[in-house]
């Protein structure tokens, strides 16, 4: 399905490492949907070189940014602009990374460094990113922003640990920050909230299979796969959603309204 | 702006009045968006006329149905069903009256009588709407079944009256029958949380200018319009929005996560 | 435990069936706690006579009303004011009954006649009891309503049927006349949203067992005890809480805020 | 009012800088209920002198202790149960701080070496001490964890800048860490979301009148004062409130249920 809902528009796609991942959905159904991108991940991901085959598949220029460094962020939103033609409609924030869930700390163990590094790296970086687009004047008006979050950052999920602190921060930069861009510039700043995916970066977390199957029961349309957020994503960049602003959307299959399921008790 | 969004999709529209209906906006979009319509209002908002001139405008059929009664919807989708060439793919709800806030009935001198007609035309028509839907099984897999509601079902609005209780129904119905109709059909069901719009349905409410006006000062992005809406509506009839369900979502320029806006000082 | 927490505070408490009802727990700790109460329930409830014994065991009147009928609430409350010697501190609200559960209807087959009666035993009662509290004047400034609620308002639970919007619009009314207790009197109003429990009332839900053992399960203090419950109650009622209004608070060892317990998985 | 709530406990305060303080009311109020209790400030705090006269009033020990410092909450821990005779009861954490309000940094041009620095000052603080109650096993079976919160965590106030975040990642903490805390000692942990309060901290805060005296219009009940909000965490201190944990608990005058008060209009 294409409508060209996204002709004539450019962004940043944050975050596309493999095939698994959300932010590769993403950026090849907003190419299909008409728009022209920039990928950028941290230089880090560029090493496993799939990054770069979805830039060539995209006609899509990759630049690697740290996206905790606000050096590295402006380099990479002027190259942008540069590159697109002028200023952004829409930025994808597809970031999250947990220390102390890879180095197996329980989250009544923490390494509080390596808990502020998560924080930085997961949430505070979608913070500089507007900042820094902010500062530059590098979105259009009505323009679009949206990070990719989880319910965690509402409801215990034991091993999520402090990714759950990750998203709540983030969900809160969303509010924070989507107030200022509206009296910029009409700038939208949305998360949406998805159901579990089987991502590569997903899958360093404890428990995940369980995790995803549990959801996938207690979901009445089942969990949501990746290929359906990069639609509800492009729909989110486009101009159909206008006045949506400011909020989390949970693009989950129906868990988020669900107390009890009775496919879970069977 | 049309990208064919709908294109090939059919359903019907509650609750077309006249050129301010948000309603009317949704039915103009869908058709523009390439969907096939049937009209339905209540009997007594046939006499208007607007309606049947909105029908010829789009090519729908207006289909009188008293939305509180279980035959008048029987007998307008088996006919929707019969007219479209098939189950459907998308139903907007957009129904509500209060009896108390139209004779002047202090929310602390409720005709309880009153009250429960209220609940009947403004939230149960849905739940009635939704039963008549699933027993003559007349929607599409991945259908969409949309209500609009509005954030007195979060938060106390003074003049709201008793339809702070009709939306907090409405939203409970979509959780409630969304769980069925997911297992069932995978059809979606969600209500959109609109800002205040000036209707002719909502001029009736006491005090609406000044709801009006303090809503555009406290949203960010100002009250979201009716043609906004129908736009929104569009998405979430799209295939673009097939694992969103059983979710209140908010088209109202930020203004449900505004804590206070400093514009508001000023 | 008893403090005097409520030491020369009067009040009446609705729904006390028999020594399983939570209202039996508030009514016995209520009076534990140095309060002076009346005892009131639907007349058929009388008939099993196990409320006229708790009456007398707590030195409390026992005044049969039914809750939907303005005479019989209005005749109460004067009563009540009369035998307490003056306006009253607390009123608790422990009030459910569905028809189409009791009579096993399906929720995508209701009877919406019983559906109506449903809303009007279960949630427009605590609308009719606090217009005529407020009408005859019949609260002390600070005085405190509250009524019982569960977490299908806000999520779905299958079997739950259409006492899920009972809750949702007993919760609603909680917020709207909320306001105008404050506004008139600082009267509070409030809900909590209980655990599921064993009571004569609860064991009526069909998988009310399933219901309780998931619950308690997912619960990381486990299901909250009726005893448990009348404490919170009476905290409420105390002078201890004066600025908590408008809410609906969970009593439910921690239910409401988890997404997944482990203890479910195993 | 007292009426011993807290007979027979124990517990520490973290936070009472002067008699503006929240924690100084609580300080007092728990000494008043019956409690023994150990103050804590930083040790910057010491200086001003206020917090040595308030433990010479309440019998209370002040012991230095910088909460982001895991060697000093250890210390202080260790010390208290000592000097407490024993495991505590109850725990309230009041602190917070913002470096780029103090420095006057507006939001989109954040210093983030300084949010950093206030996420671990006003949140991070919270998990350290819990996690350092947890592994000293310093906590009774049914103890009490407190954080002050502020509502700034669900919506935006345009002035409160990174605090939000900060509330925002403390909600979480005490969802995340309240489930550990269950399952190990049947131990609670919730927020109490409190009004604006004139604090010493509160009063650096731009634009705090404004917040005030709008937040003060639009709580039907008012603005709850600090008063008013120890004795509210007495209560949730207390064995009353035994099964509520993780939550966020509003004690606002009824703010946060607030769509518009015509209040605010006039």
């Amino acid at each position: 399905m294409t409508t060209g809902l996204l002709k004539g528009k450019t962004g940043i796609i944050f975050g596309a490492l493999d095939d698994q991942s959300i932010a590769t959905h993403v950026a090849r159904t907003c190419v299909a949907e008409g728009a022209r991108i920039v990928l950028t991940n941290a230089p880090v991901a560029m090493r496993f070189g799939e990054i770069q085959k979805l830039g060539e598949e995209l006609g899509a220029e990759v630049i690697p940014a740290d996206a905790t460094d606000l050096g590295d962020l402006e380099a990479l939103v002027k190259k942008s602009v540069e590159l697109l033609g002028g200023p952004l409609d829409f930025v994808l924030h597809s970031i999250g990374m947990s220390l102390n869930v890879r180095k197996k700390r329980e989250y009544t163990d923490i390494n509080h460094e390596w808990m502020l590094k998560t924080f930085d790296i997961s949430a505070i970086s979608f913070h500089k990113t507007m900042q820094v687009l902010y500062k530059l004047d590098a979105m259009k008006e009505w323009g679009s922003v949206l990070a990719l979050s989880y319910i965690a950052a509402q409801r215990s999920f034991h091993d999520y640990s402090e990714m759950a602190e990750s998203k709540a921060l983030l969900e809160s930069f969303a509010r924070s920050f989507g107030y200022y861009y509206a009296r910029k510039k009409q700038v939208r700043v949305n998360t949406i909230s998805q159901s579990p995916t089987m991502t590569t970066a997903g899958s360093g977390v404890k428990g995940i299979t369980e995790f995803f199957n549990y959801a996938d029961k207690m979901s009445p349309l089942g969990n949501a796969p990746a290929a359906a957020c990069a639609h509800y994503c492009a729909v989110m960049f486009s101009d159909y959603t206008r006045y949506v602003t400011m909020q989390n959307l949970y693009h989950d299959g129906g868990f988020s309204s669900m107390g009890m399921a009775p496919e879970i008790l069977e």
